[in-house]
């Protein structure tokens, strides 16, 4: 096997394990030594791959946002050709809130990220530039290429999984404001 | 002195600390030794004060709650009488938004703790009754007394102050958005 793709797959077998310590403990409990035990390798092998922490929780970041990517994707693609803008943004909202377990998982990691990379700007160059790639795309699916409504769509995506994430909100309740918001752009 | 002022101006002590930590390196640098250093105390005294990180935890939590209520308690007060409700709506928002220097320092804590808690939904329940009041509140200002429009408003604001404190959204965007989902909700 070539060692380039050894490389990578070593470095995402690592970044997994700490993703899976992340949402079991939460971000205070990955330490080298215990994503080390849960992949199943050395603290040795992983300061090899990843020199610092950062680097570490930069390169999970990137996976669980491909992650979330090829699921927005699959969502796009179950909905056939030509479907309807409202329908279409509906889709994509559901697909990224923490609606089911995978999700779930993903949006705690995500969530502890937040608070890792709100007191370390410079780690969330990617968060930004997803955020207003998505702000673009969603606005361009609303009446009259609406931005600022994207804008706030997308906050209001986030504050919901949030509050799924911490209990303050059921999914039922979570889904009803995400349809009155709906209703509301779409009006 | 008597005895029991002082306990709880100690623990008040601590958890300024605890937070002080937090806020500058986030919720993974919060050790006990890192407070007590912060706190110019000893290990051994935080330990008499808070037998677990836990218990530090919610104690500091409910300090920023405390602070987050007075805050909007005055900005309330500086409205002065029979304010209208946008204009009171409006600014409970921007109050509880991330928009100087100290609501930032607090936001960056209550995040961590939103991404501590959604490990340990146990510690939060303090967290889901504030949100179920504020939904209450909120819902008596908007017409028609508006239960799922007061939670969305409720959840984009809580989006809101992610994407500031992460830099994803300037402070500009952030107030133009909350004035068009004002806009939507008073129409």
């Amino acid at each position: 096997m070539p060692r380039k793709v050894d490389h990578r797959e070593r470095r995402t077998q690592i970044a997994d394990a700490l993703m899976r310590v992340a949402a079991e403990h939460g971000l205070e409990a990955v330490s080298l030594r215990h994503v080390a035990a849960e992949a199943g390798v050395s603290a040795g092998m992983v300061q090899h791959y990843f020199r610092t922490k950062d680097e570490m929780m930069t390169f999970a970041l990137d996976v669980v946002r491909v992650r979330s990517e090829v699921r927005v994707g699959a969502a796009v693609q179950a909905l056939g050709p030509d479907p309807a803008p409202r329908r279409l943004v509906r889709a994509l909202m559901t697909t990224l809130l923490p609606l089911d377990e995978e999700s779930r998982a993903d949006g705690r990691v995500a969530l502890a990220f937040l608070s890792y990379t709100a007191v370390r700007p410079a780690t969330a160059p990617a968060l930004r530039e997803g955020t207003t790639q998505m702000v673009g795309f969603i606005a361009g699916l609303l009446p009259g290429g609406d931005e600022v409504g994207a804008a706030g769509l997308l906050a209001l995506m986030e504050g919901l999984g949030m509050y799924l994430l911490g209990g303050q909100y059921t999914e039922e309740q979570a889904l009803r404001v995400l349809d009155a918001q709906l209703d509301l752009l779409f009006r």
